[in-house]
C-alpha cells in the first residue's frame, strides 16, 4: 500500500490479457487457423488464405468475392441468398482476417447470425424486405456503442467501463435498414494516429503488406474491407481516419460533410462542445457505387435527425445535374503540391496519371495555384487545424491505467514544422477561439472564392503525402486533414501501386516528422487519388467519384 | 485637454444630430409630410396616411396595397409593370413610414430607382428578367452591408466607421437574384431587446398603435412591412428578432435553421467563433407565399454556398410530401404554456382559437407534455440560451462614445427569474462550454424523441408570452428563444388582435421582468400563432404553416 498514490490501482497487462482471452474464446474454435496457416507471406491479399484455409465453401467464398454490397443487396432481397449464408460467409473471412491482420476490438457473430436468420424469416412471411440494407452485414469502428459490448476505443482505462446499454445513433438506424452488424473494428491509442495499434487489441497490418501500415485511425475497417472480410464499413474522420486507411489498403472511403451521417452516441474520450474541426461517420467499400449505396440508404429523405438530434434532415438527393448524366466536359481542379509536404514519387504518379486520362476523357484541368503560404495553402490549413486540435485541454486517458503510449502516439506528429502557430497560443482562451475561427474563416472564404472563380466542379488532390509506410512512421496526414478543415466531402479512389521499378530514386523529407520514400518498403502498396466538392455536396462528390473513376480506369 | 482620459473624444450628440441631419436631407422634399399630416393617430394603419398624404398615385397605391410579391414579380417580369413604378411607389410609401414610426436607418432612393431603370432596360432588351427577384424592392436590416451604406446598428461608436466597402453575401445573392434594395432598417441597440431603439435613428414605433413597441431587433422591417413600405423585408433572428417584430407588427415572419440563408459579412458587434446560439436570417412578408418565394429564391439549387463560406449547399426542396399535397390530417403537437411565462389572455386566445379550427379541419392535435421543469422546459432553455449569450466576455459597444443606454437595455432582461444557472457560472471556460454544450444536447435530445415518439408533423405555439406591449416593457422573449436554442424553423402567422372586450381582466406577471396584461393599452394589437417544424425541416414549416393559415382563417 506504500505506491498507492502514483501506482494505477490494478494492474494493466492483467486487464489485457483478460480482455484478449475474452475476445480471442469468441472465436469459434472451426474458425481458427491452425499454426501453420498462420504462417502468412507479407502480400496476405495474394496468398488468398480464405481459400487455403478451407474454411470457406465455395458458396461463401463466392458471397464474400465477387459481388458489390449492392449486388448483394438483390440476392439478399429476392431471397437468391439467405442473410445467413451470407453472414455466415463475412463472419467467417473476418475471422480469418482478425487472425493475421489484428483487425477487430469486438465480435459477435453470434447475435449476427440470429439476427440474420430472423432476418430470413421475415422475408419469407412478409415478402420483402425489411428494409433497404436487408440483411446485409456491416462492420463497424469501434467508437459505436453497440448495446452488450464495450466501447474502449484502445484504451486500457476503458477496459474498466461496462458494457454499453444503449446503441449509437447511427447503429440504431443501420439496424433499422436492416443490416446486420458483427464485428468492430480496431483503431489506434488515441484515435489520432496512421497505425491502428494500440496495447489492448494489438497492431493492424495491412493486408497488402503486412510491414506496412494499415493506416488510422479507421484502419481495422482498411484492412477488413481490402480482406473482404467485410463489403461495407463504418469509419468515422476528423482529420483522415476514413481515407487514409482506405488509401493504404487500396479501398474506397468517403469522408461526407459533418452532420449528414448520425455521428451522436459514440465514445470519444475527448471533451465536447468547443470549437473543434468536427468528425463525420462514413463508409468504406469497394466501389463508389457501394458509397452511394450506404449514403441513400442512411440519409434518405433526410430521416436521420430521427435518430440523432446532431444530424442535419437533409435528403439524399439522387438526381444528378444534367452536367453529369450526359458525361459533359467537367472542370476538374488539380489541388498543388505544398512543397512542405512533398508527395512521394508513386503517389505524384499516380495523380500525374489520373490528370491525363482525365484530359484524355475530354475535361479540362486547372491547376489551383495554392503552393504559396496563404488562406489556400495546405500548410497552413494544417496549423490551423492542428491548432484547434491542442488549443483545449488535454484529457489523458492513457495515464490512468499505467499503460504505455505506442510508438505512434508517443512520436506526436504534427504539422508545426511548416511554421508558426496560426493563433498566438499565450492569448486569453475566448480571443484565441475568436482568432482560430477568424483564419478558418478566412480559409473557407479563399477557398470558396476559387471554387467560384475558377467554376470548378470538383478537385481532385492526393489523398496523402505517401502510400502505406512502414509502422510507426506515417507522419502527419496533411492532405485529408485540409478538407477537414473546410468540412468539405471527400472521396478516397484507389489508383495504381507503388512501383520501386517505375520509381526507384529514393526520397527523403527534410523534417523529421514526415515519412521517406523507400522504393523497396513500400513497392506494392496501393495508391489513390482523392476527389473532393465544397461542403454539403456529398450527393455531387460520390456523382464526380464515379465519373472520375470509370474515366481512369480506361 | 485635462479631461482626456476619462472623457469620450468625441461629442456623441453632435455625431448623431449629424447623421440625423444626413439621413433626414437624403428624403426628397417631395416626399415630406407637412406637419399637420405629421400629427398622426396612435393607430396609424387605420389612418390610411399613404392615400391622405396625396403623394402617392392611384396606381402607386394599387402597386403597395394590392398585391403579393409573387405577384407583384409576375407584372415586373411580363412587364406590366416597370421597376422603376413599383421600385417608386415603395420608395415613397417608406419615405412615409420613416416619418412617422422611424422604421428606418440608411435610405438610398436615388440609387434603387437607377437600378430599377437598368432592370427594366434589361427585360426590355433581353426579353426576360434578369432573376427570380427582377425587379422587387427588397427592404433589409441595417445589420447587413450595403456598399457605400454605414452598418452602424444603433451604435453611437460605430458612426466613426467608414461606409461599407463590400456588401453582405445574402446582399450579394439578393442582387444577383434581380432584386432591388431601397432601405436599411431600424434595430434596437444591441440587438438584443425587443424594442428598436437606439440613440441614433429613435425609436421605431407599431403602425397598428403608435404607443406600443414595433417589436425587435428587426423592428424596422416589422414596421416598414405592416405599412406596406415594404413588400418583402430582411431581418435576422437570434432569440426572435424576426418573430417578435413579425407578431408586434401583425405580419408574417420565418426564422429558418441556421446557415440556409447566407448570414455572413455582416456587422455584429460580437465576439465571434464561441459557441453560441446562432442568428439565421430570414423574411418578413405578407403572406406564408411570399415567405416561400424568398426562401426559394435565395436557396434555390443550394447556390447559397457560391456567396457565403458558412451558408450550406441545401437546395430548397419544392416537392411537398402526399401527405400535405392530399390535405390529409396532420399530427400537430401544442407547446404547453410554461407557468413561468403566463401566456396574455389574448395570446391564450388566438392558440387556442386556432386550435379548434385546426381540430374542426380534421387534423389531430397532441399536447406536448413540457409543463414540468425538465430538459421540455421552455423555461429551462432559456436559461441554456441566455447562459449562451452571457458566459463569454462581453463587448460594450455603448461606453466608447459616452451615450447612454436605451431604457430597454437598461433593463437587462433575463429569464434567470425562473430558476439557477444551468452551468455553474465559476467553472473553468472550457468544462463551462462543455457543460452548456451537453444541456443544450439533452433538451435536443428530448425534443427529439417527442417528436418521434409522438409522431409530430408540426409544433404549434405562441409566439411570445404578449402582444405588442407599451414601450421597453418587452421583457424576456421566452417562446422565441426556445427554437433558436433548438436551431429549429418556426414561422409567425398573424391571427386574431387583442380585445379588451374580450379578454377584460388585467394579468399581473409575478415576475419584475415580464409585462403584466393591461387589457386598455393593448387593445387592438395584433396576435399570432408560431409553427415549428425540427431543424433544417424549413420547407415542411413553411408548407404546413401554408396549411394551417388557411385551416384558421376558414
Amino acid at each position: 500500500m506504500a505506491t498507492k498514490v502514483t501506482a494505477p490501482s490494478q494492474n494493466w497487462q492483467e486487464l489485457v490479457a483478460r480482455k484478449q482471452s475474452e475476445c480471442k474464446q469468441k472465436i469459434p474454435s472451426e474458425w481458427t487457423l491452425s499454426t501453420d496457416l498462420l504462417a502468412v507471406p507479407s502480400r496476405l491479399l495474394e496468398h488468398n488464405l480464405p481459400r487455403r484455409s478451407g474454411l470457406l465453401s465455395e458458396l461463401e467464398l463466392d458471397l464474400t468475392e465477387n459481388y458489390t454490397a449492392t449486388q448483394l443487396l438483390a440476392k439478399l432481397a429476392s431471397g437468391e441468398a439467405s442473410s445467413l449464408a451470407v453472414t455466415t460467409a463475412f463472419c467467417k473471412r473476418a475471422a480469418i482476417a482478425q487472425q493475421v491482420t489484428s483487425c477487430l476490438t469486438e465480435t459477435f457473430f453470434p447475435e449476427a447470425l440470429e439476427r440474420a436468420k430472423s432476418l430470413d424469416a421475415y422475408l419469407q412471411r412478409e415478402g420483402k424486405p425489411i428494409g433497404p440494407l436487408h440483411g446485409l452485414p456491416i462492420s463497424i469502428k469501434d467508437s459505436f456503442n453497440v448495446k452488450g459490448l464495450q466501447s474502449t476505443i484502445g484504451y486500457v482505462e476503458f477496459l474498466k467501463h461496462e458494457p454499453a446499454t444503449t446503441n449509437s445513433a447511427l447503429v440504431e438506424l443501420l439496424l433499422a435498414l436492416g443490416a446486420v452488424l458483427y464485428v468492430k473494428t480496431n483503431i489506434p491509442q488515441t484515435m489520432m494516429t496512421g497505425d491502428s495499434d494500440n496495447n489492448i487489441f494489438g497492431r493492424t497490418l495491412n493486408p497488402h503488406n503486412t510491414s506496412l501500415t494499415a493506416g488510422g485511425s479507421s484502419g481495422g475497417e482498411g484492412a477488413l474491407v481490402a480482406f473482404r472480410g467485410s463489403i461495407l464499413g463504418v469509419g468515422t474522420d476528423i482529420a483522415g481516419s476514413i481515407r487514409i486507411p482506405a488509401l493504404c489498403c487500396g479501398v474506397y472511403g468517403f469522408k461526407p460533410t459533418t452532420s449528414r451521417v448520425p455521428f451522436g452516441g459514440q465514445v470519444s474520450g475527448a471533451l465536447e462542445g468547443t470549437p473543434i474541426v468536427a468528425p463525420s461517420a462514413g463508409p468504406l467499400g469497394h466501389s463508389v457505387s457501394d458509397l452511394q449505396l450506404f449514403m441513400n440508404a442512411v440519409i434518405g429523405d433526410g430521416h436521420a435527425w430521427r435518430y440523432d438530434q446532431t444530424a442535419a434532415a437533409v435528403p439524399w438527393n439522387q438526381s444528378q445535374p444534367a452536367k453529369f448524366k450526359n458525361n459533359e466536359s467537367l472542370t476538374i481542379g488539380v489541388l498543388s503540391e505544398d512543397k512542405q509536404f512533398p508527395l512521394h514519387p508513386p503517389v505524384k504518379r499516380a495523380l500525374q496519371n489520373a490528370v491525363e486520362k482525365l484530359e484524355r476523357a475530354g475535361h479540362t484541368i486547372v491547376s489551383i495555384k495554392n503552393d504559396t503560404e496563404d488562406d489556400l495553402s495546405v500548410a497552413y490549413a494544417n496549423r490551423v487545424g492542428f491548432q484547434y486540435f491542442v488549443y483545449g485541454p488535454h484529457i489523458d486517458n492513457i495515464a490512468p491505467s499505467g499503460e504505455p503510449p505506442v510508438e505512434s502516439v508517443a512520436k506526436h506528429a504534427s504539422p508545426m514544422f511548416t511554421g508558426p502557430w496560426p493563433v498566438d497560443m499565450e492569448l486569453d482562451t475566448f480571443e484565441k477561439i475568436q482568432k482560430l475561427h477568424e483564419a478558418r474563416s478566412r480559409i473557407s472564404d479563399a477557398w470558396r472564392q476559387t471554387w467560384v472563380e475558377q467554376k470548378l466542379d470538383v478537385i481532385i488532390a492526393p489523398g496523402a503525402q505517401n502510400t502505406a509506410v512502414a509502422y510507426d512512421t506515417f507522419g502527419w496526414p496533411p492532405y485529408s486533414l485540409i478538407w477537414n478543415v473546410l468540412d468539405y466531402p471527400a472521396c478516397i479512389i484507389p489508383f495504381g501501386k507503388a512501383s520501386k521499378e517505375l520509381d526507384p530514386t529514393e526520397m527523403k523529407t527534410a523534417d523529421s516528422v514526415q515519412p521517406d520514400y523507400i522504393p523497396g518498403e513500400v513497392d506494392g502498396a496501393p495508391c489513390a487519388i482523392q476527389v473532393v466538392t465544397a461542403r454539403f455536396q456529398d450527393e455531387a462528390c460520390l456523382q464526380v467519384a464515379d465519373i472520375i473513376d470509370r474515366a481512369i480506369r480506361n
